[in-house]
């Protein structure tokens, strides 16, 4: 599966399902990605993947058929730039608090005239056929996090940044910060509220729009809401509550 | 948990629980580490992990509640001596085919006047309280696979190797090498003949036992026939499962 | 030992040993743990862990009995997020020039209300019995390094950044930035003054206080003063000092 | 490219290219699996690619277009079958001496019946489509190295070795146990007469053929002779003779 | 080679040649700096080396002939320490827009008092001769790249800043940032215009001057306009080129 | 310092002094080897170093000024062969039990006509000037380890082995294996007896001699006696004893 199969399916209104890869390993990125999985986010903030594995880890992707998505550590320029350079097909950035985060996202992204980054993809190159640096620009999405107060105050003029590609909610983070009792409760009327501000925001700025779940029943109710990209927790969580269930069921 | 701990739950009549790691990553190590599991088997022989790994496994798993044990890759004397240096409390060593094939593994295991393990634990007496040299034959422990024909042949005299320790099946390159049909099918008499015949001489010869399996119902099966040490598949398979049916649940 | 043993330590006037880890293993972390240090200092700064290498030496230290602190490479709100998620106890930040840059850090290693720091606590919480959000504010510990000449100028502001948890004279950096002949020299009146100032400072606003030195008798002689965290030195120096006695030994 | 369109490709009598990695990256395999290359061997006799890095390298491959062959450090049965667990797809085993080492090769490359290897294909499992235990013995190709005095007169009986998929010539290794002047001279008569008896013993017993060689014209030379892998040098070969040719072209 | 021998070089009007390491190996780097390159630059901006491969990169080149050059990610302060400290004998900074960003990397890379840079040369002292605090700021050189249309307009102000010890021409990006059609084209009249002011900028104020280029050609024809310090590509270029060429050998 | 330089040395008489590296730290194999010994031995058989590890750690020597020779972990022609084109010096081989031991060591490190090496330096040639396959046998050391009671039996016939270089006595084992009731203690008679008929052996044979010690006072009687290579301990040990010195001074 490469990024235009998944842009495909979402011109066919098909949402797409996303792991967040938190631990750090090539061989269970690989395995993930001979697992039926759409597309994986390695998740280079909460997650234990740095720079150093991400070549690994992005090449045990490549081997299967999962298109590879990097959740950023922060909203810095040579991260981004570095991301990219290593093939990274969308970045989902974290802490964007304000229409200038946003614009500071993007213009790392993006090549110029659109913006400011710079040329030298080593790996992404390779991946690609044809004339990298003319497309770049349309084959690798950003993906602003809306998950603090401040974000969801500016989130008008962060929909409106030109070249962004996508918004992202973080339902964890935006419930901590908006002194939410229960953490990403899809129940709570705040959260929805958001929720739904945003995909209308995404709508009217033909903007893609992701979340993270933990709960599949959570993750089909989003799909049908109208996201698109929708994550549903973390590889270290599915190896966790099978581990449990199992030590369960030999000791019941 | 201790090594101790272990044999002291034994001398009660309690199984011990035990995961095959076969990914590699000192990661998944800790974790596992921490969830509840009595003891860990680090897989050289199927598994990634090889000795650059074992350090970090090791420590990862020390940093937790889980007593590590490894499978080795071969009946090989330096690396069933480098295992022990490293920190493993019990070695599982696979393609034990005859008294000869068990003898040498336990050689290599022990030190003198024993068997003619070379002295240097430089991990191992990290850990140790006292005199490492004097107890280290008591405190590491030697289980012996019986995984092919040949080796059942063989029962009566590998049981009765001095010095070893325990006897674990392999049930899956058993049934390969006996030409069963199915692999691993608890519900085959050649296969439970030969179960019995393992605890009836294992207790003949003070021996431990242990078993892999995968189905949390033969594991509690194997359990309740006398079994000690009781594995219940990889961590892979837990993750593998886990996906599969998270997958199942979002598109159904 | 936890950092609770540590702050228990601290409130019976005990003061408490550290030592640097500049060198990069997973090994010399674990053996040292298991030497007798209460406390062992991971330096980002100077010293050659990285994140890459964060994990394996947190895992070689939590297999032993010290207690994890980390000096940043810098007061970046990404590195300080992302140490704590790995689980250092506490962090010792360099270059605090100001009020403002100890409450961004401050910021950037509180959860809110306190601060800004991102939940996704991956290792952090796996070592935490119990309810890490709410009580990780309390239980990582955030100290200043007062190791310039402008943060002596502003020092009495830098101490009382609420949230802050101690102030850490670096006398190294605090000797060159003050442009005094000799790095460290704890007979040199100017820096005496800062350290009694930093431990009047820290008396009025309730904060920890540490201190580098490389002499054991310069350590004896701020345990006396009052210095609660006392680092002397790094394992290279142990190793570099122990490796000229031992050729002078043989070559006499 | 599979190992099947390369059988497929000797079916229809065409040559296929190979290039020796000798150096260790994860990155130079990706890089060269997307240059053109049929098949690749990673050396891991005289090569720096140990088992630890095997993983990753063959990932590297693995998201290009390559075949990925190996090279083993040695006759070795654990090193036998943890390479085709880890998915190699042919091995080229160095310093075949005689038809029982020949032999032993074999037994611990194939499964029951035919030989003795233990069942766990951890990553090869993953690439295959369908049951790998069926299928493996045919998917995966065993290749005996003629490189020494020894072997060439033993020649006929390494030929007739049941199972063995065929014969690799190692002219340097050869000409030096030979003891002949000149190493891998393609011109001398007593090295092509050996050359001329391998193909006519592969053709006799329907193995293949494969030859190293260093020099394009050499490697022409050898697939007009009808081998059917052409190895032409290594990677480290290509490097140094640019890095001397551009140096050379800047200084003149 | 040292730094010294480089600038003794320079003195006599001898330009320097020198390979941009972009892949990630440690042996690429050793054989590399025993193939007869005056200098190599780690290319941690669009190479795959981050700060965990650096030092056994940097070992690799202090086990053979060459001096260690690093083309840093970002004029971050952190990375211009870290990168000193593990070594580099000069430092090529990218994206130096203005006279401000070329004060704080200058900044950041000396000692006080002339910069800020903390002290801590960990293994930089340890391959230094005598005082390294007094001797560094002479013996670790600053590069400034000019690669974006701002630098340009800020060109004066950038090549007066005190403390910097030279201006390094990045043509590829300056293209971009120019919108020029071709990229590095050094008959291009704009780029052959900025050259020049750059070579006259540096002759008035005493700094040293490189250029990255591909071309052996561009490479002579640069170092007659007076360039120093010539790079002519990266060891993935080299590598990349003469597979093709084998290639086109064999199948001509 | 090169191994002409350390035969140059004993030529003359004078005694050459050796540190094991039993850690795994390329970093401190480079800290050491500007640390002031003649040679650095990296223990491959009770240390942590794997052949991963052995590339970084002999180039961290390369760096700085001791010869690197390595501690086999077995008498196994891979790792001998191995060994030596990772560009090791001089090889010590444990558990020579009698000439046959010897004789198959002493194979596998020697090209032919002497040995059975195979051809492949890839990393010893690099620091070679000159031809290395006419130079290998005699710039590359075999030291055979004599450590157990079998050893001293066969010891006549050991020494008198076609193309050995050296014998080196393993105090440890050898008191272990000898059933002596303290461990290395260099007055017991036995050890004596065994020491002196070592070193007229060797002088008989023309053979270089080593000695493992821990204490200075022994390695001084030992150089005395004419032992010319004297090993005194690790850099574990050093450490380890250095910081239990520090905790000493500190709480005193």
């Amino acid at each position: 599966m490469t990024i235009e199969t998944i842009k495909s399916l979402w011109r066919k209104g098909v949402p797409v399902n996303n792991l967040f890869i938190t631990g750090r390993s090539n061989w269970s990125a690989e395995l993930l990605s001979h697992s039926g999985f759409d597309t994986l986010t390695i998740d280079m903030q909460h997650g234990l993947t740095e720079f150093s594995q991400l070549l690994s880890t992005l090449q045990g992707i490549s081997s299967g058929d999962s298109v590879p998505f990097v959740r950023l550590n922060w909203n810095d320029p040579q991260e981004i730039m570095k991301a990219l350079d290593y093939g990274a097909q969308a970045l989902i950035c974290p802490m964007i608090e304000n229409a200038s985060d946003a614009a500071a996202f993007v213009s790392a992204a993006k090549y110029p005239p659109l913006g400011k980054r710079s040329f030298g993809p080593i790996r992404a190159a390779l991946k690609h056929q044809g004339n990298y640096f003319s497309d770049a620009n349309k084959e690798t999405l950003t993906f602003a996090m809306i998950e603090t107060a401040s974000a969801v105050e500016d989130l008008d003029a962060i929909a409106a940044t030109p070249g962004l590609d996508g918004l992202y909610i973080g339902p964890f983070d935006l419930s901590v910060s908006l002194g939410l009792v229960k953490k990403a409760d899809f129940s709570d009327a705040n959260l929805l509220a958001i929720i739904d501000r945003v995909l209308a925001l995404a709508k009217q700025h033909q903007l893609y729009t992701g979340i993270f779940t933990v709960d599949p029943l959570d993750a089909k109710a989003m799909a049908l809401k109208g996201f698109q990209l929708i994550s549903c927790g973390t590889e270290i969580q599915l190896l966790q509550n099978a581990a449990k269930k199992w030590l369960d069921q030999i000791t019941s």
